[in-house]
């Protein structure tokens, strides 16, 4: 049982602790770091942390964070308002905005299917996307989740659930990642690339 | 340029960054975990931290962090007050007392010298441990810096400092860790242990 040489440090290291991926051993790192730091320093970490819980909104339309009660890409009218971008999380949305090759909406689940985590379609948010097609006169959905077991699971589930509405259903493509030899590629990715090959032109005509 | 759905999240993302060891990608990972937890999880985390580092005090004997002006240590009356373990930081007192074999008084250095991380010896809480050699009535200081070129450095330091005081100086034993083959232990280790070898009575008497 590890003693503290005061409480104050206990807790803090106790609290650090929660976060995901610290240790014991991090967290004391951490904590000793945060006493060598300003004060005002230390405090706008601790406000800026305790503001993003208590502040933060989620956008009533794609359950994207944000201050608003509408998030800035849903009520951005030069964003083809028509197409949603299905995905896991919050951090999925960022990644392909980082792209700029995607002007559409997007609707973030919360979470995949796991049966091991105990993730069921009940716990996502899959009727607040059921309840946007007509509405929203939605024309395509673009499935865009983890290319995994649990990623297609989910992609199935919705599919059965996205079949009755009659709208285009897309997935993000899966092959062979930009700037890797072949020989890198495991099978069943190289096989998919193969099976679902594009034509050359589409190739050329990208940035 | 990474852009993020909302300020609150920017602003959070990038106070944990300031963290030792913590980059963007883990900071967003910390960053929607906590935006997962109950509200008043992560208002005791933001206020853990916060605490730490206003309400700290250090011990005005042995510099260590206290509630107290001070600490626990210092002021228990059943430690052998005559006697100095020097530490490199708070973390050290934690280890040394986790193995219950010391119950003398420490004195925290705040770091050792470093001439690539700018580190001198103005740096390090020196003249507070000269100061209190003759009103403590020390009898015994104990080195228990870390075993490299820079705890070295520091060592050589203090012994010319501390010796006109003519009081006995220490420093921890270096040799094979409990437990290891001597194939695994470095020659200079193996060769330091053979050089610095006790009585093996003197290991019969230990648990």
């Amino acid at each position: 049982m590890q003693s503290y040489p005061t409480k104050l440090l206990e807790q803090a290291v106790h609290e650090l602790t929660r976060l995901p991926g610290i240790g014991r051993k991090t967290a004391i790192r951490m904590a000793l770091h945060l006493l060598k730091r300003p004060a005002v320093e230390v405090e706008s970490l601790g406000t800026a942390i305790i503001r993003l819980r208590t502040e933060i909104h989620y956008c009533s339309r794609c359950m994207n964070i944000s201050e608003e009660e509408v998030c800035a890409i849903c009520s951005n009218h030069k964003r083809d308002q028509h197409q949603i971008c299905v995905v896991e999380d919050i951090r999925d949305v960022m990644a392909i905005e980082n792209t700029n090759q995607y002007n559409g909406l997007y609707h973030i689940l919360g979470g995949i299917i796991s049966p091991i985590e105990g993730v069921s379609p009940q716990d996502l948010n899959i009727e607040s996307l059921l309840n946007r097609i007509r509405p929203e006169g939605i024309r395509e959905i673009i499935l865009a989740l983890p290319t995994t077991i649990e990623g297609d699971t989910t992609n199935f589930f919705l599919f059965r659930k996205l079949k009755p509405y009659e709208i285009m259903l897309t997935a993000i493509a899966r092959g062979v990642s930009v700037g890797d030899d072949l020989e890198h590629a495991d099978e069943v990715t190289l096989g998919r690339s193969i099976l679902n090959r594009t034509p050359y032109e589409s190739l050329l005509n990208r940035k």
